[in-house]
């Protein structure tokens, strides 16, 4: 159908059966859909796809009509059988025989387009129009003083953004129809426990699971009617459209020939109630939310704002200098993102968490360190809450052991890899990934997790000039300095395992599942360049209060450069490993250059501008024009390690991004042209191999195996500059704040 | 092994592959299992068996031995290879690679014994003896008065039997042992969110599920060890036993030669929420336990107590009159009851909800009525709760339809089938299950549903003597004679149907997905004698205030009494339906003389023997010697309708009871021993029939096919007499009860 109003996003150039994690912010939850043949919907701190099948579509005639009802493709066995299956519930059954299938026919691909925005998501077929709106944006403070500080618009505001809804419209356009059409929006659960919503919508229709879920739904200007039966045509034609046992709640509607008509809906959730342990958290939102049907009426009456702001998103990244695969990615990874996203009331004050997608680990330092360049940028006190919430509960302190002699020596602070999963904050001092005695996979990631700590922190600082926070934990970032070098030996990194691994066992990183050219933590290129970048930033962090302990970790920073570039061959690559019988030696890895990131966003020109950054750049160009094309899979996708099938999403993402405006690789039209074709293989990556599971991370040739429905990949947006300030800028911000007192910083 | 106590309880004679839905009182929570390879475990607010592995068993030496661990089989795969599956963690893989197969090897059938008593459920071999325990018993009333004026005693004793727990041991026999064995009791989730219970716990280890499920565990006298990982043997052997990402927590312990270990389980649930909607209500428990460990600490605390009460009852079922197999049947039905009990806080008041079984509706009264004769002897406030429920919030008022004029015509008050379904009550004045314009499942069941209210506070009335309550009532005891009359016309019982069926839809019974032969309301002699028996009780409880009224009630019952004694076919046969050319007229029902069951349990000597019960007596034998046994399947179990191969087990065990108490009909040896067989084939329903879903009343030919996982079979629990007061001394009551002011009643 045509639609009513100016289309923004044109249609979207891939294969259109993926699912798309629409979420609001800090809710952990998403409204999961898009993915042919499967089911979505409601899905609420599970880190997968919700378990409904989804009944979206329009019929000819008036909502008795015999006419089939024809529906996007967003439920079970869709996708298997384009024909309405037809059974009729037996007779004399008693309430176990409940699944029936449902008369109803789904529109085939070719009937579909998707028109998928930064922040709508719209399929259209010749005879509707169902759109998605998952605005986002700058979110304030939730700290009391900073909130009461900035009155009560801030409050409103944050109001606004805290509610754990997400909307929705089914626009049904029969201006050229000559008989009724009738639409309906259906829900077929699996879960218990559905009821009606009756009295407490004010002029709309709702269901809902429970207290925790459910939806509202009216037509503006006309009627609309509920159904719940066991499958979606019962409802419609039965003389009984609502049965209290049914397990397929929906709203239809009927437009008369000439008219059109547009079905708002609200999904919301609602738990009212301690949802972690340990740490002990409710849902912020209930600060601002008495139950479901308040989120429910709410949502009905920010319509308007709602949809008005993500049309706005979809404008700036259509207006955006990138590519439309490259805004493919980052809309996809904003909603996974945000589908991730947990705001914590905890005994009164804020706590933040990220989930990590499927496997819902809480904060993971290793992902959090690469998320903070879009929460810098939408709402850093989450970055500073997560700060804080490490050094609080869950740092610690270990030894190092020495592997040459097989003493303990003094290690340091270091910091934990998660701070628990599944809503179960683990003991203090302790993750839930990390294990003893292990050479690989669950091993301890301390050192990576201790640079990531102060990577973020320095980040933190330079992006928000807040000195106060530095000042009140100077000690600590001292302390960080401290079991930083202790544990770099001679070589400055990552010479020594943390006496936390036991006898037998040795450091990772956050490639735990790729080969040892990438997750071995000791004497790694790629923990080198981010040791050598955490002494940079620590040495900012330093500079005003602490300065001869910032000379030092200066000098930290100089002993790495020179030992990496000690390792660099006569063709300019670095190997992964710098231990000659390490097998990882003989790796060529793509992340090395990683650590060149923060002086980047940091605008440290000249860092960017040190012979290690020239080094890297040696070693990328030589990588990535490589004849053999070791680093590149068969489809142009970005190959990591040339000796592993594993490739991460994000850390392509900001590899990309170092290449393209760190160290101009681009201004080579075949790596132009390489990273096109990637960027096209990548979204063949999220489309066709993780279609079910929206937008994942790790993928093992092309295919989503592991880190699927997933936040990280928010580096994308890197792509769009997302520290919007120039490099220039960003210098002068780093210098003001290392002259400045409190004061004026904050 | 031996057992180390005594053995009150007998190894069970049939096919001990069945499902025990083991279950404390009121918490909607049962522990299930003992169905071979297939899952349980906790099950909460679900209808159905839980969804974790069991692995319960020893191994031969040490911990770290490698000896395999030989469990029960309560796991998925267990019944299909009794073989150790052995499988390695595939290296470097990530936390998605977590479904490994444990090294375990199962028990096969002939390698265990299970003793199966009223209140214990024991498996032994050769190794182990594993026993749950669910003592039941009288519980006090929450009602704030009633318990105060029992005093503290009354109120501990509460305390005491609302624990929303289930205890067990574990004992491995190693006296006769040369080597260490080792014990592990562990279960395999698939649910998120494990967390290990560190420091909560006074000397025991626990693990639990978020806040809402857990269990403790401690070696009385010796050491134990937790673990968790992704299969037992991995947290037995592994350096690391517990890693916080693991779903499979346990709790080991060894066994030194020569000695004995008994491992003590407390599996607990805690909900701290409202848990019900529209009726906004949370558990009771939550007035006397403050959380889960809290509840796990005082089971531990009351071990002793619950496993000496659960011996006694074992001692009281074996000591009884009854057969082995009815002892089985009473045994398995009095669990099922329990594990769908709900007491909730509703507003600061006690509200008492039965769910029914796998569907989950509230309150059906069609279930209740029938659960009244052990609610009485047990804890008869539920019942009074229950009745003022219904008049409160779920009874109508409606007219009736005359077919023959087609007008409407007075009807009066009546009661909603339900009260709602999974925990969300239904809009006041409306069930979740009825429909209009339905002929057969989900139409009203009007007239019985008025019959199963007047029956049950009858019962309640003559059991307890409450006075009081049928003063505060009489106004609505006499709106249901009003109403019972005007459903009647001339014949008395059920002429008309309830004008909420709509103009298409007749009424239906509780045998809602039978044929005509029970399903019809209308001219149905199933409800002919159940009116008539609704009369008698009426009669009852107006006696005393409103003799005129009860005067009119007797004669009901008379004309109801006449109009069946004239169907009474020369073979003494009476048709299903009265009318001559209803499909239904043919049938042969046995469900007949089920009204006979009040006149029994009030102890009504003179109902007993009128010439109804006569006729009864004669229709009854007549089907019990049918030359062509049309209600007896081929395998002997009791079919109730001649045209129907769907049986309902609860009222077969009303039936038996009727025909053996008050129709003396097991006199002849033939039927007697037509109903041994009967008892054995209904042994074999549940256990071959019905081996996953535990205690189930709805069998199609021998196989349960719906009314699953049911509360309502505790009707077998008659057959012990279970009004224990002689019908002589029942008479009394009656007497008294009628003549009796308010305050000598109460």
């Amino acid at each position: 159908m045509s639609s009513g109003v100016a289309q923004a996003v044109p249609p979207f150039h891939g294969n259109i059966s993926f699912n798309a994690q629409h979420a609001p912010f800090g809710a952990f939850f998403s409204f999961t859909c898009g993915h042919f043949g499967t089911r979505g919907g409601f899905g609420l701190q599970i880190g997968k796809p919700g378990n409904q099948d989804l009944y979206i579509g329009v019929k000819d005639g008036d909502r008795y009509s015999d006419a089939p009802l024809k529906v996007l493709p967003f439920y079970e066995g869709a996708a298997a059988a384009n024909e309405a299956a037809r059974y009729d519930v037996e007779r004399e059954a008693g309430p176990a025989e409940q699944n029936v299938k449902p008369k109803v026919v789904a529109y085939a691909k070719d009937q579909i387009r998707r028109h998928y925005g930064w922040a709508t998501d719209r399929s259209v077929t010749d005879n509707l129009e169902f759109t998605i709106y998952t605005p986002f944006g700058n979110v304030p403070s939730p700290e009391p003083n900073e909130t009461d500080a900035n009155g009560p618009a801030a409050e409103a505001e944050l109001r606004y953004r805290l509610l754990p809804a997400v909307v929705a419209t089914l626009r049904v356009d029969n201006t050229a129809g000559r008989t009724t059409k009738t639409g309906l929006f259906a829900l077929g659960f699996r879960d218990k426990g559905l009821r009606l919503l009756d009295g407490v919508l004010g002029g709309a229709l709702g269901f809902a699971l429970r207290d925790e879920m459910g939806f509202a739904a009216r037509v503006v200007g006309g009627d609309a009617f509920p159904i719940m039966r066991w499958a979606p045509d019962v409802g419609l034609s039965d003389p009984n459209p609502v049965h209290l046992l049914g397990n397929c709640p929906g709203v239809g509607f009927e437009v008369p020939p000439g008219e059109e008509r547009t079905l708002q809906l609200v999904f919301g959730v609602y738990l009212d109630r301690l949802v972690t342990t340990r740490l002990e958290g409710r849902y912020f939102y209930t600060r601002y939310y008495a139950n479901l049907t308040d989120v429910l009426n709410r949502g009905l009456e920010s319509f308007d704002r709602l949809v008005d702001d993500a049309t706005q998103k979809d404008r700036a990244l259509v207006d955006s200098s990138v590519s439309p695969d490259q805004q493919f990615l980052i809309a996809h990874a904003t909603r996974s993102y945000y589908g991730s996203t947990q705001l914590l009331d905890v005994a009164g004050q804020p706590l933040w968490v990220v989930n990590e997608g499927e496997y819902c680990m809480m904060n993971t330092l290793d992902l959090a360190v690469d998320q903070v360049f879009w929460e810098l940028e939408h709402h850093p006190w989450v970055v500073r809450n997560l700060l804080d919430t490490f050094v609080h509960h869950y740092s610690y302190v270990d030894e190092v052991k020495d592997a040459k002699t097989g003493k303990l020596k003094l290690g340091g602070i270091a910091f934990c890899h998660d701070t628990g999963a599944h809503n179960q904050f683990s003991p203090f001092g302790h993750s839930s990934y990390e294990l003893p005695h292990l050479m690989g996979c669950f091993s301890y990631m301390t050192a990576e997790q201790l640079c990531n700590w102060c990577l973020i922190a320095a980040t933190y600082a330079v992006k928000t000039g807040d000195a106060e926070w530095i000042c009140q934990n100077l000690h600590t970032i001292d302390a960080c300095l401290t079991s930083l070098t202790n544990r770099g030996g001679d070589a400055g990194f990552c010479q020594y395992e943390s006496s936390r691994c036991g006898e037998r066992g040795a450091e990772i990183t956050t490639y735990d599942s790729l080969d040892r050219s990438l997750a071995q933590t000791r004497a790694n290129v790629y923990m080198a360049t981010k040791t050598w970048a955490t002494y940079l930033g620590l040495t900012r962090l330093l500079e005003r209060d602490l300065p001869d302990r910032a000379v030092l970790a200066r000098r930290q920073a100089e002993r790495v450069e020179e030992r990496v570039l000690a390792q660099a061959g006569p063709d300019g690559v670095l190997p992964a490993v710098f231990e000659r019988d390490n097998p990882g030696h003989g790796s060529r890895i793509l992340p090395a250059i990683e650590g060149l990131i923060y002086p980047l966003v940091w605008g440290d020109e000249s860092a960017l501008q040190s012979r290690l950054a020239n080094a890297l750049r040696c070693h990328t160009l030589a990588l990535l024009r490589d004849p053999q094309r070791r680093n590149v899979f068969a489809d142009g996708g970005i190959k990591l390690s040339s000796t592993s099938n594993n490739s991460w999403m994000s850390k392509i993402a900001l590899f990309q991004h170092i290449c393209r405006v760190a160290l101009n690789a681009d201004d080579d039209a075949d790596i132009r042209n390489l990273f096109a074709v990637a960027d096209a293989a990548h979204v063949c990556w999220q489309t066709d191999g993780s279609g079910y599971w929206a937008c994942s991370d790790q993928f093992v040739s092309g295919v989503a195996k592991g880190s699927r429905y997933y936040p990280r990949v928010i580096t994308a947006a890197l792509w769009l500059q997302a520290i919007n300030t120039s490099a220039s800028e960003r210098v002068q911000i780093g210098k003001r704040l290392l002259s400045s007192g409190k004061a004026e910083a904050r």
